[in-house]
């Protein structure tokens, strides 16, 4: 192992449990990776002293730095300061500006400190102290078997107050240096096809510009990261761009929604859905994002097969005759839905989303989408054989990326569709 | 180490990177945990071969079960099957069943397999596969050096499927003993008030049930966790029911909108919506649930002040003298939805969602509510002042409570309003 790793080690029982899902991981990594460092190694445990020294043990031989986070509570299962001190070889101390801290903590809240809280006050001999600006419990900084150990809180908005200093600390081992990462946000590709499509352009790809991949449902993240300033992310994202196209939604974190709001928002229109199968998924999606007022004028969620009459104007013998999931019941959906609200686009679905009510003519996970203009409508039918939620969710995003792409006047029929001839 | 230890082994970069927080390793936990069974070590590695390979050893010699958790995709960071092959000194080959699993999946989404599907059915010689009706690569389980190595995909709705075959093949080594168990969800009450109406009978409360929490926004569960046949569990869920009362809306996984769509089945009722700052989350919530098309008559995203005119027939000359915002247009809202809808009971909502637009007056969070019947119709205002997503999240909530509420003859103000007196 490289002499410039940094790893990661939890503690608490709670982590093992399942009770708490560890999101201050995440934050470390975040902060770290803002730096150009990359955590390599994150071991969790319970509060469970055996385990607990072994690790350290084992960290101290392979980590340039290790940070741990939890344990530093004034309970006695807060085990760190103890089982760090003894990896160094040497006693807890009551370090005196960590005193210092717990008594202006309490005094600040009118509290008289007491055992437990100054508990948190005794430290390995020659430790330093991370301040903690939230908190009653400093971090520390200790170096154990040439490995630079730091020591933080478990609860999250105190971690977060105190990264700062621990990256700082961290580089100042690791010698930190920025990397350069895009991140492509795409829908309608699936990672497999992503791949497929990048490795036939294998031989041009240089072997430092790292291809990464993210299942966000509905959406696929991909990421390149290289050395800060690399010329080739640029190559490399133009092979990205040739290859994927026209799913590629934009940079970061945009989401379908976000990206269509942008779009409906650059050309000045604003958009209605009339739902049945995905029951307000799509005006929930379009509206979690802020600014949506701007754009989204109104959503009709029509259930039950008379409301489809009386709130859009559907037919009743097309109800009859064709059935709720039918090409003329979403076309008559999306003229009622555009007319009654004065949109300039939308998008109608119907379907059968399960888990009942599939039949030999109309099986699970049949839908039929209509979308556009009152002047250009185009519809199609899919099945997507899935569970009602991810259903839910493919059919409301497709919805979303049929505007978007009718807008933008791409190409009609995205690779989901093509890919899935009926 | 003791030789029934259940380890996990959490693989991909993007857990390292901080862009996913890992949710998979807890569910795992809990799975487990609802067994009597405990993991006692955790590891987090990237796609990384020299480290997996280090890990998968280390696990070898000192776990008598290692589940593992990613790396089983078709991409080429994608490296589970090969590495534990190369453990268990085998090779990778072709598994007929396996491969008959890539090829249903991709018939039933009338794709043609390439090459990447088929990656997933190539698997260390020997595996068992495990199962996975969700997605199309299987996991698999293999002896490697005397531990029980069982393998599972990332994307979590897939784990969650396959998690019941890896608790049983799991308790099959370790020897797992049931635990008696009762999960209620609530709706509507903290962590700490729930805690401390407890607290009150804790003379009465047996050493050995464990109470538990586990805070599902917008819900909160509460379990109880005892020795199988434990009598003393029936006593500590009457407790439970004393102090938490109207806020418990049923067991195990019960959502808030499941819980509402049985009363309403019960009564043989139907309900409507009318949202302007939720934008459509409130039938979103509904209609996620099974079976909603007996209960959930129609949806209004009413989302711009013309919209609701046009749609639900609120003043205009109210609009503009009241504001959006305001108890007279949430009540129109409501009687127009009715009306229009034909259906029994509905909640209508209009807020402040943010970022922007809040105002001295109506500050951001403000939100008006009215729920009920065309005849017995209730309104209330409140101001929730947290980012949009929790703001929508929670006033879609309360929405569906409050009809809940209503229907079963509840006290119209629960706990979280009455706390919260404006």
């Amino acid at each position: 192992m490289a002499h410039r790793d940094i790893h990661l080690l939890l503690t608490g029982d709670e982590l093992m449990s399942g009770d708490t899902v560890d999101s201050n991981s995440a934050m470390i990594a975040q902060a770290l990776s803002a730096m150009g460092q990359t955590v390599v190694n994150k071991i969790t445990l319970g509060d469970d002293r055996p385990r607990l020294v072994a690790a350290l043990k084992q960290a101290s031989q392979e980590a340039a730095v290790l940070i741990m986070n939890g344990g530093l509570g004034p309970t006695q299962d807060d085990l760190t300061a103890e089982l760090v001190a003894a990896a160094a070889g040497v006693a807890l101390v009551l370090n005196p500006e960590a005193e210092r801290h717990v008594r202006d903590w309490c005094a600040a809240r009118s509290i008289e400190p007491n055992e437990a809280n100054l508990k948190q006050a005794w430290l390995p001999e020659g430790a330093e102290i991370i301040h903690n600006p939230r908190g009653s419990a400093v971090g520390f900084a200790l170096e154990v078997a040439g490995t630079l150990v730091l020591t933080t809180p478990g609860v999250p908005g105190e971690l977060k107050a105190m990264l700062p200093e621990v990256c700082e600390r961290t580089v100042a081992v690791t010698g930190g240096k920025a990397t350069h990462r895009v991140r492509l946000q795409t829908f309608g590709i699936g990672e497999s096809t992503a791949q497929a499509r990048i490795d036939e352009h294998s031989l041009e790809w240089p072997d430092h510009v790292v291809l990464g991949f993210r299942a966000g449902m509905p959406q696929l993240e991909i990421k390149l990261t290289a050395p800060a300033n690399s010329p080739e992310v640029i190559r490399c994202r133009e092979i990205l761009e040739g290859v994927l196209g026209d799913h590629i939604l934009g940079e970061d974190d945009i989401t379908l929604a976000a990206a269509l709001q942008q779009v409906l928002r650059d050309q000045g229109k604003k958009m209605v859905s009339a739902e049945s199968c995905t029951g307000g998924l799509i005006a929930a999606m379009m509206t979690a994002e802020p600014g949506s007022s701007a754009v989204f004028e109104a959503g009709f969620v029509t259930y039950a097969n008379h409301i489809k009459h009386s709130l859009l104007g559907v037919d009743e013998a097309t109800l009859e005759t064709e059935g709720a999931v039918s090409e003329p019941v979403v076309r008559q959906m999306l003229a009622g839905a555009l007319a009654r609200s004065g949109a300039d686009i939308g998008v109608a679905v119907s379907g059968v989303a399960g888990p009942d009510g599939g039949t030999p003519d109309k099986p699970l996970g049949t839908v039929w989408l209509a979308w556009g203009t009152a002047t250009d409508m185009h519809t199609y039918k899919t099945v997507l054989p899935t569970d009602r939620a991810m259903f839910q969710k493919l059919v409301a995003a497709a919805g979303l990326d049929l505007i978007r792409r009718q807008l933008l006047g791409l190409p009609k029929m995205p690779h989901y569709f093509s890919r899935r001839a009926i």
